[in-house]
């Protein structure tokens, strides 16, 4: 790769000024922190300044705004660099930089939308390129010309999420998406696995389908023809491989192991400025928030023809869920879906036979479908996402980084618990419900007849936030007349008289089993109250509360669920919240490890089917 | 690579018959089944008859034993064709491999370790490399010339996950380990993102390192030529990235969409045979179990030596867990640690400095380090593997298979909570006791201070299952006497009188603030009981109501954790299932997004200090 002779002297000088400064105010800001990753900055000062002042489409006045190309700094430990690049672009003064890590500042130890011109939160590692090939997706669905940036360490690259999303780009040929990577040779604790082989990395992009250049990522010049020839390339995204040096321009840190996560002392930080030369004195913080106002939200959608199911109908929540997706797209333009090679399971294919122009095949890596899906979510895509409920574990921590990113995607869990019957416990979620409770904000559905699935992902595709639709495998009853609504938080109660002698809280499956309980005890002379609680999270204690005071207070839930952070402790903590506790309480829930199996077998052998429920009403007595 | 002709006409002969049988008895056994994925079996019929009958040294009358060459079906769903080679090799007859996904037989719809001959579960796809990269090292561990295959599918490919363990084998040389990868162009619900593309497998694997050989998977001549070669390749990994047809053998399924996961009906069978050829009738199963009837446990070991600190010391949680690493290490060889490059932060360098040879670089690939590390405990090693506590919800998917896998691991988060401060949410964990809550079989362990640490880790080293050790940031003082003992499950009360006006339960750094707030409220004059819940899973419900029940029933817990799935909701639950429920309850945990700040503000604001506590126990009332 011939660095051309079009770019002109003075341009290279100005962004070599930008990157010494930004690297300056890198070592100030983290050392009046007294925290932070300085070295890691270095090492991009370079990449990010060639970026924001030469590269990108850039409107300080308006840092996230989809006619402007998006960075997203996937090494987000060097967010002390991108704080400088926002700053000296003019985004906000200097002065607020300097406020890093502080308690009262948005400018946090990682980048969050918060943060004018952030798109996603990064932090942890190797989600940024899926969130750039989220953001390159959405561009291209808007037909806009934006082009996306995402700059990645070295030591990330050791997570398989950076390939399963360089896989996913070649795949869809993103060619307004550039992986800028920063090879600067150290990882945290000790030197990286490749350290300075540059043609390891360029074979791994260059088999996923990048036009690769390895370049020196401190060569000003090399850095600016690169990213031209970058912008200039058609039909595939783009790497520049970048050689670097952490710590690069400071002789008593560069290329030094036991520098990450360390600021400079004071002491330090003069000899380093006597190096590189120093800055304008920057004025104290004038105290003023610059946190954006508002992050996307999904934009409303007039009501979507209702479902039109017979009510003798039986149809299981994942199928009724693919129906429901196609149902919106007509009303809601913005809904997109991407599956992890399962949409024939989850029924997303319902949706993506209809509208294939707004499907993406996800193939099976989770973990990339999730952080694309923010992507999106950030270009003002409402994302659906699937795959089967018990793999969505494999995203955990790209939905905890969903949630600092105040991002709004829609995630459908099929197949969960052991009502899934022989394909066994590999495949069968007994812990989803613990995991997205435990998610900062979430809502979640677990639907038990396809109206309710209907509305309830008409309501996801509403709702600001992480919303998790938990759908089950078995064929299941219309329960509910196509017009019935479904509030958050809410619940339905089924079966109700005078003289119930509990409460039955199931979902899913488990609400049929004890509508099937309800009738055989109904046939003794027993009454009980049946409660759907559709929305498990929020749970509106009070309401719980009161059905349950009209029940003396005897509470039996059942779930195909592990009976940990599940519907019953749910139910428990929403009534602690409300003040007070069930006087007896039976939890029926998955107990031990399951195996294969029809699922009518598992239901009753781990103690969630009808009969179980007779038992768990007779035992708390009256 | 030309096809050797050392290899027998005979040979040949006989391994093709052996996977012409392999073939039959996976349509059979579908087919009876009802359910189950014939052509994902078919495609690998040569290449695992190739593994079973020529390349692996197997003695079917201890199929696991360490002397023994082992085999990794990491694509899961053919488990009918494993059960096949298994029975065929003699581990069990051939009518048990008929009673497949049967609710009675350990022949389930996705491998676990009760079927003999299997080492870890398998059916979450992308995670057999890293087992067995766990157990190719754990041979070299032992001296043994033990090798390792693992039949990878190109579906699976596509997850991260694979090239994380084939980064990590090739960065250890691990010369005793063959990735066979059946490419056989279809995944579950479309073509594979690069269908019969050899060349960008070859290219994927090289770059990681591997010898790589590309063949016809169906030509068992080539088969076995490619297994010889892989056997005789020194000082790296050998991948066999075979060619492959799914469905191979029967015209009307092969190399056709939409029978994946699809079993013949019994026509088709009958079509099928006529095209495969028979086999001789099989006779009815016996009954008789053929599980196994033991699986590795952690050895014993003698005490080690016991914690030294001094009473005034402040030492953190997270630096006393390398410290006791260290200790344990002399007393228990088997013990091995990896580490995802954090290992100055989570300390385990105390350990990896001075046992260097049990001592593993993980990088930033959580996933692989989970599932490696049960392949090492597989090979009777006692893996302890750590990272931030929150990046193990990087690793949910493979923590959720390990319970699976009914192996045993020890992972130790550090950095929990907001109470890691500065470097802000992306680095927080709070969710995680959510997550380990709900994982099958776990134990929580969550010291206080460096002793119980120490000991917790003794602990952990001797536990069956998945041991989860959450350590903290922050230097905290020593509350223990080195000779403490921490009994599981167990509490410690460290303020106790007989005029308690509470119980508040804390660990960590809460259990601190509890500890401050009883000091605080003294001065006040008023008393109240403090609980170290040291061990949060399992929790002796009795035990805790006991104490509740002698402070009025008034209950306080405060936990560095959002509130979904921690300590307030364990606790709770645990006394639900004691029969009983607190009379008032203030939970103190963290709600909503937290954000950078130093950790005695984020403590404060988040609403878990000593403050809060205090506040809590007078609202409470008495």
């Amino acid at each position: 790769m011939a660095v051309t002779s079009t770019i002109s002297t003075s341009t290279i000088d100005t962004v070599k000024e930008k990157a010494r400064r930004l690297g300056v105010y890198s070592m100030m800001s983290t050392t009046a922190a007294g925290s932070g990753h300085p070295t890691s900055c270095l090492s991009a000062a370079q990449l990010v300044a060639g970026v924001f002042f030469y590269a990108m489409k850039f409107d300080p006045k308006n840092p996230n705004s989809p006619d402007g190309d998006r960075f997203v700094l996937s090494k987000g430990h060097a967010a002390p660099l991108l704080y400088a690049a926002l700053a000296e672009a003019g985004v906000f003064p200097l002065s607020r930089m300097m406020t890093l890590r502080q308690f009262s500042s948005e400018m946090e130890g990682h980048p969050t939308p918060l943060v004018p011109g952030v798109d996603a939160a990064t932090g942890s590692l190797g989600q940024g390129l899926s969130v750039g090939a989220g953001l390159a997706i959405g561009a291209k669905l808007d037909g806009s010309s934006t082009r996306v940036y995402v700059l990645l360490g070295d030591g990330e690259l050791a997570e398989g999420q950076v390939w399963e999303a360089a896989a996913f780009s070649g795949h869809y040929k993103l060619d307004n998406l550039t992986a800028i990577a920063d090879i600067n040779r150290l990882g945290q604790s000790e030197p990286t696995m490749y350290q300075h082989d540059m043609e390891i990395y360029r074979r791994k992009f260059d088999s996923e389908g990048f036009d690769v250049q390895v370049i020196d990522g401190h060569d000003v010049a090399a850095v600016l023809a690169a990213l031209d020839h970058a912008k200039s390339t058609k039909g595939r995204p783009q790497a520049i491989v970048a050689c670097t040096i952490k710590g690069h321009g400071v002789s008593f840190i560069a290329d030094k192991e036991h520098w990450h996560g360390k600021p400079l002392s004071k002491d330090e930080l003069a000899r380093a400025l006597q190096e590189t030369g120093t800055v304008a004195p920057i004025p104290p913080d004038d105290g003023k928030s610059y946190a954006r106002k508002s992050l996307p939200k999904p934009p409303d959608f007039p009501p979507p023809a209702a479902p039109d199911y017979k009510a003798d109908a039986k149809v299981a929540t994942r199928e009724a869920y693919g129906y429901a997706l196609k149902r919106l797209a007509p009303v809601n333009p913005h809904i997109v879906a991407i599956s992890g090679d399962v949409k024939n399971s989850t029924f997303s294919e319902i949706f993506g036979d209809a509208y294939p122009d707004r499907f993406y095949q996800g193939y099976i890596a989770e973990q990339n479908m999730v952080s694309a899906g923010v992507g999106l979510a950030a270009r003002g895509r409402v994302p659906f996402l699937d795959t089967f409920a018990c793999f969505l574990s494999r995203a955990y921590d790209q939905v905890r980084m969903t949630a600092i990113s105040r991002a709004s995607i829609k995630l459908c869990g099929s197949h969960c618990g052991v009502s899934i019957g022989e394909d066994g416990p590999s495949q069968m979620a007994l812990e989803d419900l613990a995991m997205f409770r435990a998610v900062n904000g979430s809502i979640i559905f677990y639907p038990s007849d396809a109206v309710s699935t209907e509305r309830l992902t008409e309501a996801a595709a509403r709702a600001e936030g992480i919303t998790y639709i938990r759908t089950s495998r078995p064929k299941t009853p219309i329960i509910y007349s196509t017009d019935e609504k479904f509030p958050v938080p809410g619940f339905k109660v089924l079966r109700k008289s005078e003289k119930d002698r509990a409460t039955v809280i199931g979902a899913g499956i488990t609400l049929h089993e004890a509508l099937n309980a309800a009738d055989q005890l109904k046939e003794q002379g027993i009454a009980i109250r049946v409660i759907d609680l559709y929305c498990v999270k929020p749970i509106d204690g009070d309401a719980i509360a009161a059905e349950l005071k009209a029940t003396g207070g005897r509470l039996v839930t059942v779930e195909d669920h592990f009976e940990e952070g599940g519907i019953g402790e749910a139910v428990l903590s929403a009534l602690s919240d409300a003040g007070t506790a069930p006087s007896k309480v039976r939890r029926l829930a998955i107990h031990g490890m399951p195996h294969s199996g029809k699922p009518e077998e598992l239901i009753d052998a781990f103690g969630i089917s009808a009969r179980h429920i007779v038992d768990a009403v007779a035992a708390i007595g009256s």
